[in-house]
């Protein structure tokens, strides 16, 4: 009679009561964990492995509960496993399944152990495994950025700045600038996975066990560079997962910027772009509408990472150290926001494979006031300092909109007003008339520059840094 | 009188009427962007010279602007260069002092350049160069942790989950927990500072330039890698300030739990340290009160970066590619942040190397329950599976709280009354009696756990990743 | 076979291919907003009844229709309303199964309606009718509180500022402190309730109908005071949902507070408060732990209804006027916060009810030297100008600190050493000598002050303020 | 000898040592909270009014100390009150001018207050006297959408939805979905600003005075409904500094949509509208560009103040009861959100004024698809179901767009191609031909509709609500 467990008490010599049922329902966090049934599998499986190897646990334990894991390993992937009302998260019904397969055994896993240090090692787990698939999503996303700047190097388009338009660039340059900024985002996160290499297991609590477990052992078994550091920072704080939410949260403001470009570039008075049938939708009451609903939810989803993180920060700010309840909400947080992310990077996938420009829409948008720099930097090759060009031009441009003139006539009218004007002035106004954008596009020289020899040498950089052939 | 300016319009044969002067006071950012004026010389000064090696300035040029940049630096050193009014930035501060220094010559300054990729560029290379002085603030105080650590490996004390008193660790396990996080975030640091690498000058306002501007030259003169791969991707988004602010906000959330701990370490209901005068301050009405204002400073400014971070993503999602001018808040930002992290970094250092452990207290609050995992270990030594050995050290606590037993009483009686009890059951419950947190102390045997042998080489490890001697 | 559908294409003549699997799984609400049927259903219903009266639909058409929303509502009341995987939403949901059920009549339920207005209804309908639930929850809270308060109008407590003892204050004190804090969320949430008064229905996509829609009829048939002003602002904001996120987020705030507190009290070296079992769970590695989660949650999770609210403004800041689909992570937001909030204000009833002061442990805690105002205010009565006042009593606090005597000891020292003393000094000291915590409670006189006489007054005041008998 | 004053230590005896510098400067909020002066001296001035009327003072104290008071209020309004290294704060500023100034007198100006209550009572006469400006400025912005309007009531202009064209609606209903926004956050302020109706003065450090004040004399000479509830909860939080930044974030977010929408509506593709010179600026680089600089900081600033609401919450949550230093940063948050929504209303407003329609670009971007919604109606009022007749608009707009027709060929075209379509069909395609934008926008019945006469009416309805003539 001595052992009667508590009704509901899985942890409980120590209570005379049950917990109270509401605590219980919002203290349960194995709808949440259990997603990392494979990393904690993984983990109690080295744990036991190192266990055999220092002494504690005798090689027909050893052999039990591993056969018992490898069964539990099967049902989860054979979706067979069951939960119970009473698990209260992955690890506790990891545990009471184990007891169910093998009995006695199952008793001795947790020797040395503690959940602290067991989330923690199955959370590093999982975003270092899920961390590749996030590198992929997010390389194929760049990869369709490539694609698209390969077929528009030479397609004119203009840029802004603002959102007036400022130069004539292309399409290739607009999907390269895309591209860069995910390619930072990249390194951001080979960083941050190569940071993940400290094993919290054998941490215990937080500040260690009395039992000689040998921690190299199980680091290396489950691939680490090596035990961490300090057992109360590594079971007591939450930063790996920051780390994790800071870098989505950067993604999630690319992709954003992404979504209203598209939103725009779509709606008819630019209509840069057309997006097929299948990525817009319909509207219940105007008839002719075709919404780009995938574009918005880019531009909207993509700024929800930054509050994932900002309330990870908060929730975890101002605690003592060592394990606090409050550090729960990081899977929360974290696997919403990851979710979040591959969804979107996904479907931004999708839009920019799919996205057709409008070649005639992009040309029409190149007005000849986008020769306004080309005229200036002529006038600097003429001699003359750059802050006067810009005078002049800026005076070409005030008449023209004054009087309703292109930029040709109008420097040219500019110049024959004043005796001080440029003396290649003249000649310039000439070659302006018949400048193209394709002349705009072709006379940008620099490393970076919107010219297509300059966007053909970035698709190569950028294939280079995402490690592709 | 062809080229008359618009009153207040540095930029402007474009303009008919002056700036509303409402508008030109938030659109300054002289306040905030001056402090950047040792690296806008800089810039200037590696732009001027790539201008004179490609043959756009003339020797002279060269000569007469370099001539400028030196004396305004000159100036800004002394603390004698005068801002005017009309200085929208530091940038247009610089180029108007220099006409004034220099004449013409200084109208070329700006040649081939947008303060788009100057501005980039001069952040850039304000965070790399400030950024060495953060890193020594943080490694100061991580070092003023280690010294806390050194003198603490055989204090025993009291860890917490929870808040609830957990086992027997000790005041250097306390201080390597917080040095550990530190070091995880001076990684985090360098590899922001690694990332710094590409070189935005010569990126023009978004898709680079007519010119023949050697992009690599300025580069490599100002200590980049190479220079940035996309002209519109380097100059129209912030993602390299969201990397600091990221950091920034993480490491204000370690700042912020060591002021909680202070505050609670230092309540007279703890009592475990004892903060000196000089960080504390008085009430103006209670004359008895000593507050520990300094802490709690720590812990509610350090919660204020991961705000700004996501501010700056705000700000930032949702908007077109290319410059606008809603990036322009990002300074305000980031030297907020910055200057707040160092402010408080400084002062956690003070406070850390101040603090003084009444070690009666910590070894008072080291409670003889605080034994219940050494004893549990040891029944899983004599052979008990763990869990039965986490139930009967559970009933052993409850009865002690329900018959007002320490643990060693109780779980001899609760030995006594069960036939099935374990039988090193006797044996411990004597040992225990003599039992000192000392003893549990040396008894921690795993890497990384408060066992003195354990924070002697956590010490060590942490000055070699510091780069200490 | 004119109007063949295109496969998953509800809304749609326009469209030639389905859409995208990956967009319409993103895209679909219906999981988040299906919790709205009750208040669906309603807005049909009195949509239908509104275009009956002006001749828009036959007797038998709103009849029909009328039936068919009757035998929905009954279906979701009874569970048995079935979800189809093509339902984007609850409204197509509903419409789709109205269909089934009376055939061509549900064809003209959409008649002059939007889904932009038609969930903009809903939600202010949920709002308006669930916030009433939330008020009752929160009123709970207050109750529990005023029952500890009654409990505890003469148990001594010791007041902190700083974390540092400040005076001798009550449990009633303490109860009321929440109590009244409470009553100003309670004031903010029935303002906000109060806004909720004008109906979007009618609004159409955002600028109205060509229809002869009467608008009064359905804001009056819903219980609104009137139609929305302007048929843009109320399809095209979010507004009113960010008002209930930004009470949401102060009631949060509060709640976080008062985990704190739990934590802090039911510490041991505090020790003021103990929780029942049924409020603590247990660790998995050290047996004698009884944890404080529940409060733990109050404290993390109370922090995050502020980045919900923080993430909707993002969300929706930056967007033309006019319907966004960024505006649909309106609801996820808010129910998420929404269900957190109840659980939270729930579960801190729970812990309210429930816990129990140690008076022992309270009365040890009031310390001699919080009689340090009352001195300096009797030195004030004396005739001693306040700024003096506090001047001897803190050298006597910092002789007592020094030489460790307690305040009556020290300040007597104080007095005996100094020519200067005040006169009323000595006989001071005597008074102190006898002094409780229970003359230090009676004698606080001021309203809202923790004396006795006040704290029963302010708890009349709340009940008052709550509507109570 | 005996009360030598520790070196910068106002509040003294109780210390043997100066207070560090650097805790001291960061500690330090009289930069942040000077501008409460003139509260500070009506607080004072009312708190020693009540104390001489209750006996606490003599009238000759009290008449020194007012006269005191109202001479410091004659420094700051005259501009010369000299604010000295050791001001920790306004408080204790004035406290040391009004001692220099009146001498033994001013050393009983603090009797019975603390800072905590005090800090408040100016706090909130601050923001009741500053909201009334705030309320100003807030109504001057909708003044100037109203002048808008009433000059657009038959200016023809596309509504959009997901940024694609949706109906014809008008310059004034787009002007009056601002205006009925801004009033909703209008009332949103005044039941804020009816809320700081009770006064904390009297509340002393948390816990009330041992003194006689009178409470309800200090909130009537303040124009307070009365004192505080409850001591505690009125010094130790910060829920109506909350309540303020809740509002100013939902400011922020419309005024962000505001600047979004000139930002687009400014960008020569759209064309819709022409910002004059003195609200645009130039590029260092671009002569020809105007750029809405204004525009853009009403979008990008417009999104702090939720960042600034969730910073408040984030540092003041997670504490006990009572006041702690960590309420300090509710200055620095509250008064720049403040000063930058004062801002960002102005110039929004120099924006609203000054804006010119295009009004030829804003009938061009009426395009014939904007009948749809008209034509689905008529094809209702002909007796088809709604859902039928937005299947065969849908139709239309299809083949329009695959055929390259406008919407009254394409109805016609689909029309005459299915045997089962509409009777009215053919009809409605002729009525098509004819439609001008006018005749959409004069169809438009509803209350709240771009209908003239509903828009005429809403400026009445928002010129009552805001309480003008």
């Amino acid at each position: 009679m001595s052992q009667a467990h508590t009704p509901g008490r899985s942890l409980g010599g120590r209570f005379a009561e049950a917990t109270d049922p509401i605590l219980e329902r919002i203290n349960r966090s194995v709808d949440v964990d259990q997603r990392m049934w494979s990393q904690d599998l993984a983990g109690s499986m080295a744990h036991v492995q190192m266990l055999g190897s220092v002494g504690l646990l005798s090689e027909d334990d050893v052999s039990a509960i591993s056969r018992g894991l490898t069964a539990i390993r099967s049902e989860f992937e054979a979706g067979t496993f069951a939960f119970e009302e009473a698990d209260e998260d992955i690890h506790m019904a990891v545990e009471r399944r184990l007891t169910e397969l093998v009995g006695q055994p199952a008793r001795r896993l947790h020797t040395g152990r503690s959940r602290n240090d067991q989330v923690m090692t199955d959370l590093m787990l999982w975003m270092r495994e899920e961390g590749e698939a996030m590198r992929e999503v997010l390389v194929g996303l760049i990869e369709a950025f490539l694609t698209q700047a390969q077929a528009g190097h030479d397609t004119p388009m203009p840029s802004f700045t603002h959102l007036q338009p400022a130069q004539v660039s292309s399409v290739a340059q607009w999907a390269l600038s895309h591209a860069a900024e995910l390619v930072g985002h990249l390194r951001r996160w080979d960083d941050f996975l190569a940071r993940l290499d400290q094993c919290p297991l054998g941490s215990g609590a937080s500040v260690g066990s009395y039992l000689p477990l040998d921690r190299q052992h199980t680091a290396k078994a489950l691939g680490f560079a090596r035990p961490s550091l300090n057992a109360m920072a590594s079971t007591g704080g939450r930063t790996e997962v920051m780390d994790a939410l800071g870098v989505l949260a950067m993604i999630g403001s690319s992709i954003s910027r992404l979504g209203e470009e598209l939103v725009i570039f779509a709606s008819p008075l630019f209509g840069f772009i057309r997006l097929p049938d299948r990525l817009t939708t319909g509207s219940s009451l105007l008839p002719q509408k075709r919404n780009p609903d995938g574009a918005e939810l880019l531009r909207g989803e993509g700024k929800m990472a930054a509050q994932d993180f900002a309330g990870l920060v908060s929730a975890t700010s101002g605690l003592l150290s060592g394990y606090a309840k409050d550090l729960q909400c990081d899977k929360t947080l974290l696997f919403r926001a990851w979710d979040r992310t591959t969804d979107l990077l996904t479907l931004a996938g999708l839009h920019v494979e799919a996205l057709a420009f409008d070649e005639a829409k992009l040309r029409a948008a190149c007005k000849p006031s986008l020769a306004s720099l080309w005229l200036a930097d002529q006038l600097v090759l003429s001699g003359l300092p750059f802050r006067r060009a810009h005078h002049w031009v800026g005076l070409a441009a005030r008449a023209g909109s004054e009087r309703g003139l292109e930029l040709a006539e109008a420097f040219a009218a500019v110049i024959a007003e004043h005796d001080d004007a440029p003396e290649a002035g003249e000649r310039l106004a000439k070659e302006l008339t018949g400048l193209t954008p394709d002349d705009l596009l072709a006379g940008l020289a620099t490393e970076g520059s919107a010219g297509p020899e300059s966007t053909r040498a970035q698709v190569v950089a950028v294939r280079e840094m995402i490690g592709g052939a």
